[in-house]
Parts: structure tokens; C-alpha cells; sequence
């Protein structure tokens, strides 16, 4: 294997696709709204990538083992075409994530990408009652569009910036002139947490133009919410705080 | 010295020979049970690979000092050729480990091999009574068959995957169409574990065809067992536990 | 991109520049120095430098993200043209500092630099009341011009010599025969030090010649020191020590 | 700079030089050792080497920046050449120092070196009253001569192996048919250790033939003395011990 290799699973004719990203991340935010797209559209992975930048590792399901990658799916998302990047991780060091940004572009903007969303949360280190989606983009259109969506945009947040992934799509996105935005669901960041993806998707069917069902994500939630109330009455009926609840990052 | 440097220690001639690796990992399990394998049968060292990806060592026996190396040795296992891969390091950083295996795999298709082994513990936390051995493989042929063999393929195990070259040997290995499949030996973690070696050794005597004798094992797990009597003891008849074992990984 | 990827902004005609730099580090002394000199001077960029060595990072500033850079800016002081380097990061890796560094380097030499500044703190692990300036440099010549101007040369200080982007722009300065001095203000490594700053430009004002305000960061420097007093009044009035302040490095 | 820049400072003509390698190390006994050598004995640096794979840095000694190096020096010890390899770092990563040891190498043999011993120290973990001198090398020849100058050879030490830039020139002289031995004082390993220092070059004596003074190495020792001394009567009398002596590595 070369630093990447790239397999081609299908060619569908896609028209005008927008560039979803949703690797893992603080509270999976971007991974559960990624893989929501994919469970409520009519979807096909499209696009496999391994890299030796990614860990070494394979995956395990039912026996079957699986080559740490990340996949490009087609998504079609009401009349919008949608090319969906999943996987299971991150890139590891500075380079690898450079070079696997670089590589996710170049083969985006052959299909005819030009335009970026990056998924993911913010952390803000308490459990949230609203949850407000915050953001980033390459370009003062792109913020004045998805400010009517409902998004907002904060003088220092994200205060440590954005990192891996997500950031470069935007980073490197608009070398290449693309419009890319990073939509961030505030999230406490000690949960997985299907709420925030909600908030994020919401403000992507406003951003781009279709409508999705939400009733699994609910659902997930639903099952969060009783992860929640347990350990709480583990803690004697405490409040989840930082200390009894561990970080996902 | 290039990135990898190969040595042809010999050249015998090899009838459709089985990979199996035993690199070091969690109890040792696999490579105690590579290493059983050249100790009761004819065995010969037939090449050695460095590289700049293991650690800046030699190991020292002796007095004779031995650059980190890995070693593929062919082995008569009655009717059955082996090609057994041993080492003691792990390569450093994820390129390292998907270039190494890769370059095994190289090495291992020049000599005919299209079947591959890697063998390796899995770690369960505690002291264990019954050896089981989880399996995951590239294909559902060879999981149906290991299947028969006693190998337990369970919906959500390894937990975390499989890292490491034993779990590059399954993901590159399916890569170039070879039948890759990893035994693992349920080992407490704690300790070096000649019985879940054993365990392993049993199953892939039933999954290739030959029969091998396990007293030396024994004779090891044995003396393991006397170093957890006198743990226990010191600590005052406790089951050794999380504790007062040390993680071996 | 490539390993680099070097943007020019603007092509002004400089007059015998001095390469400056102000890359974070202890006390943020460097960045403040560097950063004080284009808020005073006639200042604008005119080269951004982006590399895969950088952290994979985004800065979101006002919901714009911007790719994690270094800037050259031309500054004119008084008489003396001035070439700043900017930017929010240190490279990642030993590599990485080389290769940037070098490529620093080679802009600057192509711009007609042929003396550079290094701007720093050198930590002392307590408050301090008079800030000395510690210097190092490639030359004897350099180091009797600088302590005219008030740099203190010690037999063995810094004791750990000089680490990230400031050394090296010495050591591989000095083999292409530059003359290079690192400046590096007294300052705890407990607090963003704007008074340590401030004495760096003041030796930098004689050394080169010009004159710099110094009102904006003196008002940083009394943000700083209420921060301080609130600290000292939440310990109960006890000095401000190693064990109630942060490291900045 | 490329991966690695070799200055020549001169070019005597060698008679057979033996290659003595002494970078920092545990007790930093090789360094001691090395440098040693160069006090002794009439010397002269003839190659500096610089190397991104040196921590990005540069040591201060009396303001006079000095780019992180290795120099290898020319010594005439009493009838035999000697090339001394001395400096302040070891390379960072397990690529460099494959690659900076390959290279020392390259320029070694080139001045017509066939002998190697890398001099260090090993830890015990407890102050020493009889400093043995541990061996390991290459060749069964030279196990045989170096017993004979007083080197100890055991089973199963240096338990770790060696690792770094001493181990590799062992592991990788080997593969170029070098006769290398590495020659490891016993130390503490919690004090810088010049009577380790002294038996190994005493040993180095014997082996090579040539004869050198300790006066300097036993002020030093005298000076180490006392400062263990000091250190344990604040102690209140106790012995030197594992709690407050700190580990040099």
C-alpha cells in the first residue's frame, strides 16, 4: 500500500454535491449526523480510503475484521445531492492529517464539490437544555447564509480553534476556493450525544434545503437519558458533573 | 540501511506454506505460541528483516549484541509448511506498522503463501479457568471454518479492534485477496500465559492439520502458576487481582 | 499542498531589512515584542507560510477560520525597514522546526535580510521587578554591539539553551552566515508578560535605531498585574507563586 | 540544511583509527568518558555534524549560540588514532537514530575505521563501591579479548538491551562486518558518574593499548562526592538513596 489507497466502490452521476464531513469528534456530534444522513437517504458508499496515516488497527464486527478507513457515500438528500465522509478515526500526527484533508478534497472536487460542511460539537463542559449550534466558515457569504439558518457566530468561539479534520476542510477548503463552514452543536463533551446532532442537523436542512426524519436519533437520546439518570443515582442524585462523567473526545 | 533491510538466511523450498505471527503483545500469548511451534518441530530461520521502524536497540545475549530484527522461519508441522513470523518489537508509530506488514506480506507471497495466521491474547481483566479463543478473519469461508475448529467469532468482540501487525496482516492481508484470520487467547492480562498460548495452539492444530505436543507449555504455566501462589501469599491470600498484577501488553 | 505552501500578499522594495521574530513562547514575550512593532509602525504582510508542520488546525476569529500560518510583515521603523514573523504556532516535531525555519531562511535571504533578531523570554520561576535582557548570538562582533545596548551576555545562561523556531533561527542563521541574536526578556513563565516585552524593544530600539510607544502595552501590562492582584486577594493575600499561577510556554 | 550537513574541519591522516563513541547516556559515563579523552590527549574536531533529527536547538556558552551537533575528533592515543564521537544530544525518534548512526558510520569507514566501541554506563539502581565494567559486542572474538582486559560478559545483561546510538552502531556495524563493542560502566544511574567514567576507560586501556591520567576524572568524582555528601546530611544522615538522588538518563 502506497501513503493512501483509494477504491472505487460505484460512479453514480452526482449533481452539484455538497461535502459533508463527520469523523469522530468532541461527543460524536458529527459522526451521529453524518451516519443519520446515511440511515434516512437513500445512500451508497462510493469512495474507501486507507491511508497509513490512519491507526493501525482493524475494526471487528461479527468476526469480520476491517481495514481502519473512511468512506465517501452518495446521499440523496431531497432534490440535494450530498457526499457523505465517515469513518471511524482520525488521522494520527500533524502530516497525516494534512495529507488525508488534501486527498478527501481532491477527490471532492472531481465528483464537483464546491461546497464544505464540516459536523461536529463544541464542548462547554455542562450538560446543555438548549443547544445552540455555533460556527466557522472560509467566507463572509457563507456566514451571513447560515446566520439566517440559525447558526451562530461568536467574536472567540471556538475558543481553541478548530482542530483536526474538520479544521483543514475549512483551512485547506479555502485554498482551493471552496465555500466550507463548520457547524458546531454545543455539547457537554462528557456524553455522546445524539441531541447536538439534532441541533446540527436542523440547521443543515435550513442551510441546504431538505428534511429529514429525527425519530432514531430521538431515540438514542432517549437511551442517553436513562445512562444519565442512572449514573446520577449511582451519585446519590447528584447532577452529572465533570467528575462522575468521563470526556468523549 | 534502507528503510527495510532483508536477509536471505536460506532457501528452502516451500509447499503452499501458512503464515503465522507471534510478535509480541497482551500475555504473550502469540508469540509464546509462534515460538512453541519452532521449538517441536524442524525448524529453520530463513530470512531476517530490520528497519528503521523498530526501536534504536540491540538486545543483548550473552554478551552477543542483536539489532532488533524480525524473523520468518520455515517449519515442518507434520504434512502442513509454516512460515512463522517472530520478533521482539513491535514497530514505533503507524506508518511503521503498515509499512512492516506490508513488507512481510511481500516477503510472504514471493514464498507462496496465500493463507495467514496471526495469533495474539485478548485481554479479559481477570484471572481466567476456561480458555476461550475469539476469532475475527477477512472472509466469511474462513470464519465458518474456524468456526468448526472451536474458535468462538462473537458480535462485538475485540472490544477495540485489533492493532497492531496481527490486525494489519488482516486488513492488508484482505487487501491483496489473501485468507487472514487472528486468534486470540483469552488471557487475564496480567501475566505472560502459556495456557492461553496453548488454548490458541490447540485451535490451529485443528484449523490446519497437525499435532503438536505441549509439555514444554505446560512446564511454563506451571512455573507461572507458582509466581501468582507466592503473589497471593505475600499478599495474604487475596486472588491476585488488577491490584497486584502487572499489565503485560 | 506541498510541505509548504508560501502565499505572497505584497511586494514592497525593502531596504536592507532585519528579519524579526515573535513566535509564541515563554511569557508570549516574543509575540508581544513582534506584535507591539506592527501595531506601531507603518506595518503591512506580504508573505503567509502554511505547512503541514503546523498543528492541523483552523483559528476562528468572528466566525472566519483561518489556517494555522506564520506571517511576514514589512515594517518600517523610523529608518530601518523590518521583516516581522508572526504567527500563533511552533512547528510540530524536530523535523518540522528545521524545515520551516530554513524555509523562514530562505524568504528572508531573498528579501535582502542579513541580520536577524529573535525575540523570547528566558523563564526565572519567580515575579520579577527588574526585567533584564538576556542575549545569545552567532557572533563575537554581534555580542559586543549588544551589550552596548544594554543585553546582558551570562556565562551560562540560558541554561537549557534555546529551544523552537528562535534558536534555530541562530544556529542555521549562523550557517549561512548571518549574524543572529536571540533577545530574551526576564520573565516568572507564569504570566503573559507585556513589561518583559516591553524591555526586549527597548534593547531592540538601541540596537537597531528607532523609536517605538510604549503606551499600548504598558495598559496590557496593568490588565495583567490586576489579574495578578485578584489572584493574590482569592489565596488569602499570599505572594504569587510557582503554586497558584499557570506556566505560559 | 538536508536531512544531515557534515562540515569538515580537517583532514589528518589517520593510521587505523578506532571509532569511540561517547554521546549522553546514563551517569553520562560515555560522555565523561569521551571527553576524557580529548583533555588527555592530543586532539582535533575534524567533522561536525548537524541533523533535523537533533532536538531543534542550540546550546549558550558565554552568549555563543552552538546549533545542536555531533563532532567526531581526531585523538592520538599514545600509538593508536582514535576518532572520538562526542556531543550534547542523542537524535530524537527512532528514524533518526537509525539514520544519524548510519551516517557516522558512513564517515567512520571512510576514514578507515574497522573498530567500534560505544562507551556508556549501566544503572543498578544503587551507589556503587566497585565500578565492573559490563560488556556486549559484535563478535565472539571480541568477547574473548575484551574478558581478557577485564570486561564482564553476563547471560542476561544489560537486562533493556542498549538502545540508542550506542546500540545501533553495534547493531548496525555489525551488518557492515565492523568488530563494535559497547563497554558499559556500572552506575547509580542518579548522579552524574566520573568513577564509572574512570573504569571504563580503564578497560579501554587494556583493550587498545595506550595510557591516560585520571587526575581531572577523580576531582570530578571528589566534587560529585561531596555533593552526595551535602545531600545526605540534609537528609539527616541517611543514605543516598532512590527517593532523593534524580536519575540521569
Amino acid at each position: 500500500m502506497d501513503e493512501f489507497a483509494v477504491e472505487t466502490l460505484a460512479e453514480p452521476s452526482l449533481s452539484d454535491p455538497v461535502l459533508i464531513e463527520g469523523l469522530p469528534g468532541v461527543g460524536h456530534v458529527g459522526k451521529l449526523a453524518a451516519e443519520h444522513l446515511l440511515e434516512e437517504f437513500e445512500s451508497e458508499p462510493i469512495r474507501r480510503l486507507y491511508s497509513e496515516h490512519f491507526p493501525p488497527q482493524v475494526n471487528v464486527e461479527d468476526g469480520r475484521a476491517k481495514l481502519a478507513c473512511a468512506e465517501l457515500h452518495a446521499v440523496e438528500a431531497d432534490d440535494q445531492d450530498l457526499l457523505v465522509l465517515t469513518g471511524d478515526h482520525q488521522p494520527q500526527e500533524s502530516t497525516g492529517h494534512y495529507r488525508l484533508t488534501d486527498r478527501v478534497l481532491d477527490i471532492a472536487t472531481e465528483l464537483g464539490v464546491d461546497r464544505v460542511f464540516a459536523l461536529g460539537g463544541v464542548p462547554t463542559g455542562e450538560l446543555i437544555d438548549e443547544y445552540d449550534v455555533i460556527g466557522a466558515a472560509t467566507d463572509d457569504g457563507v456566514i451571513d447564509e447560515l446566520e439566517t439558518a440559525g447558526v451562530e457566530f461568536r467574536e472567540d468561539q471556538p475558543a481553541g480553534g478548530i482542530v483536526g479534520v474538520s479544521g483543514l476542510l475549512l483551512g485547506l477548503g479555502e485554498r482551493r476556493d471552496l465555500d466550507a463552514a463548520c457547524l458546531m452543536g454545543e455539547t457537554s463533551g462528557y456524553l455522546v450525544d445524539p441531541k447536538s446532532a439534532r441541533a446540527v442537523l436542523e440547521v443543515l436542512e435550513a442551510a441546504i434545503g431538505f428534511e429529514v426524519e429525527f425519530d432514531s436519533l430521538e431515540e438514542r437520546a432517549d437511551e442517553m437519558e436513562e445512562v444519565v439518570q442512572k449514573i446520577q443515582q449511582m451519585e446519590g442524585g447528584q447532577q452529572a458533573t465533570d467528575d462522575n462523567l468521563r470526556y468523549i473526545g
